[in-house]
């Protein structure tokens, strides 16, 4: 078990190095802000989702992330053939259950997607609850639970579908199933700013794509990154319209060093 | 009949206290920016509109907002069976005629859309006038008419349709059929940012969420919210680019003693 | 043959005095920058692409501008249909092949849009040089070849198509198979920001439009415009975050005579 945090750094240099393809199957609202936090941290996003080629696609994506935001059953084929080729491929898929619960079509589409083995699950406190089978307040999109609340079932999510589980929100939790880390930081204007954690869920996918056999580390890098560039930016903003050019400028500009050593992580 | 419209803040303030889950239908040039000022003005957007789903989200919405931007056949089902749940459930719904006129197809799926008895239509003066059968200039999806121009065609179509009409415009106007007002404020950069009016649909949403029984009063509401904060916002941007964020700064600043204080409304 | 390039001023004035309808098929990535960049310069942008209306509405737009991003089999037959009217009507049509060369669905639908005979083809230099048939380093959206390397690939596909071609990228080249012009500025934050591109096809539409018989002078005028306001952006941002209003601003902003001043073009 690494006991420093410096990866985090490295992986954010090898993003940069390398400018991983991800694949983003996401939703309508995320597409432009999702494409512009990849661009900023330095991967390649591609947001390509069709059934006509979406498989395809994922055989020359570095990693695929799947985001039922805005879904439609024209969707499922593509999100499906994507990940599928991304677990043949062995290939890092992360997938975001956005509002899972709100509705049958949801809960059906993806009780489907996780039977092909997503190795990473990102979703806010409300949507992990849910997911994991316990007591959430969710509603719409918006987490109405702590985070804190949900870490006992990002645990029995990690272990149950044996990948790794963020819960992101005040502070971010992160767990394999025996591993785990809390990251904190970020600002409070993030959950203002629609569509961040889609977003996230797309960058994570890049840092995935650059560290294989290491999604624990890689989830954490990128909620570390987000966490630190969302308080930095947080500092200048005047409200949530300011803090999102703030926040991109902040993702471009940070480099190595700075991540390791304003990251607050706790490894357990 | 109320001479007061001291209304506004109380209702801005209701927003913010029970947070409304507003499903918004509406086009993919505005999703983003639509979710962005209802999270800034204090209510939860989701953008749950496929025929799968977009009825029974509705049964857990609080309020509906159809509109026909980039309108496809694949959406017509959701909107439909979004509003006839709106309406089976006493909630209000809002459509955005956009650019009606300019199709066929348009006037087609606006015709069905209108039998679904919306509770309030927010239009530009092009859209308004042509939909109360009158002449207008209007081509694309941007007015060709001023607003001042449409108050007739407003209170024909809200006695037909026995609704609440929205002119906005450089002047909005406000028309139960009876009841009227005028709304001043706002600023020229605003039809120079795309979506604006389309967000502003989906805040009316909002207002109509915490305000039963009174789409009037609601509407009035967040229009002169969104000119209040636009006219605020124009005072410090350098064009339409910088507006953008300084908008949304400013629908997340205001407070409802300023709103009251500053907004122009001429009831009638 | 011209020498000045004060066309690209007057075409400026042009399209602030006819605000030209410009009908834009694109991604929806680019949905709404695109739109924001045609307010901006002074068009008026209609994203109209559903196989029900795209041909008839091509009948009142004054340019028709189709991008594959977000390719999916439901949006070809509103591609085709709307190409087919423009050139029925003698309107001009660009077409933007994002990410040809990426799949089988791609390189196809490509090849069908070619028939129809677009006015003018944008691309980055990996997606000239792949539709050319040269040899291209693309596999995502983002180009990995020079733009300096795609000139003789643009001269091919300009005499084959005969139509005017434009690589874009760190200088940018237009040729109509004889002429040819390289258009210097802008900055290296621009492919930092997604969808500028596809934005910049959608303005390419917009001059076009009120330059009928000039589609190349059309053009140049175009990546001017977008090369003297990006550098000028650059200028004051402090990423790719904020250079995005900055550049709206700077569209809005730029007048005729300081567009001919700044503008580093050499007609070959």
């Amino acid at each position: 078990m690494r006991t420093s945090t410096s990866f985090c750094g490295e992986l954010l240099d090898l993003v940069r190095e390398r400018n991983p393809l991800v694949q983003c199957i996401t939703n309508d609202v995320s597409m432009n802000i999702a494409a512009n936090v990849l661009l900023a941290a330095g991967a390649s996003p591609a947001m390509v989702s069709a059934e006509e080629e979406a498989a395809e696609f994922a055989g020359i994506a570095a990693a695929v992330t799947i985001n039922i935001g805005t879904l439609w059953a024209g969707a499922v084929p593509g999100m499906k053939g994507a990940a599928r080729e991304a677990g043949t491929a062995a290939k890092p898929w992360v997938l975001d259950p956005v509002a899972h619960y709100a509705t049958a079509f949801r809960r059906q589409v993806v009780s489907e997607l996780l039977e092909l083995k997503p190795t990473i699950i990102r979703g806010n406190a409300s949507e992990v609850r849910a997911l994991a089978g316990d007591v959430s307040q969710g509603q719409g999109v918006d987490s109405r639970d702590s985070s804190a609340s949900a870490r006992g079932s990002a645990l029995t999510l990690a272990r149950r579908h044996r990948c790794i589980v963020a819960v992101t929100g005040d502070t971010d939790f992160v767990t394999d199933g025996t591993r785990s880390a809390v990251i904190e930081g970020g600002s409070p204007l993030m959950p203002k700013v629609t569509a961040l954690g889609c977003a996230l869920t797309c960058l994570t996918g890049a840092f995935a794509a650059v560290a294989p056999g290491q999604p624990f580390e890689a989830t954490i890098a990128a909620l570390a990154l987000f966490s630190v560039c969302g308080e930095d930016a947080s500092h200048r903003a005047q409200g949530p319209g300011s803090f999102q050019p703030l926040f991109l400028d902040a993702l471009a500009a940070i480099g190595p060093q700075r991540l390791d050593a304003e990251a607050r992580i706790s490894l357990q």
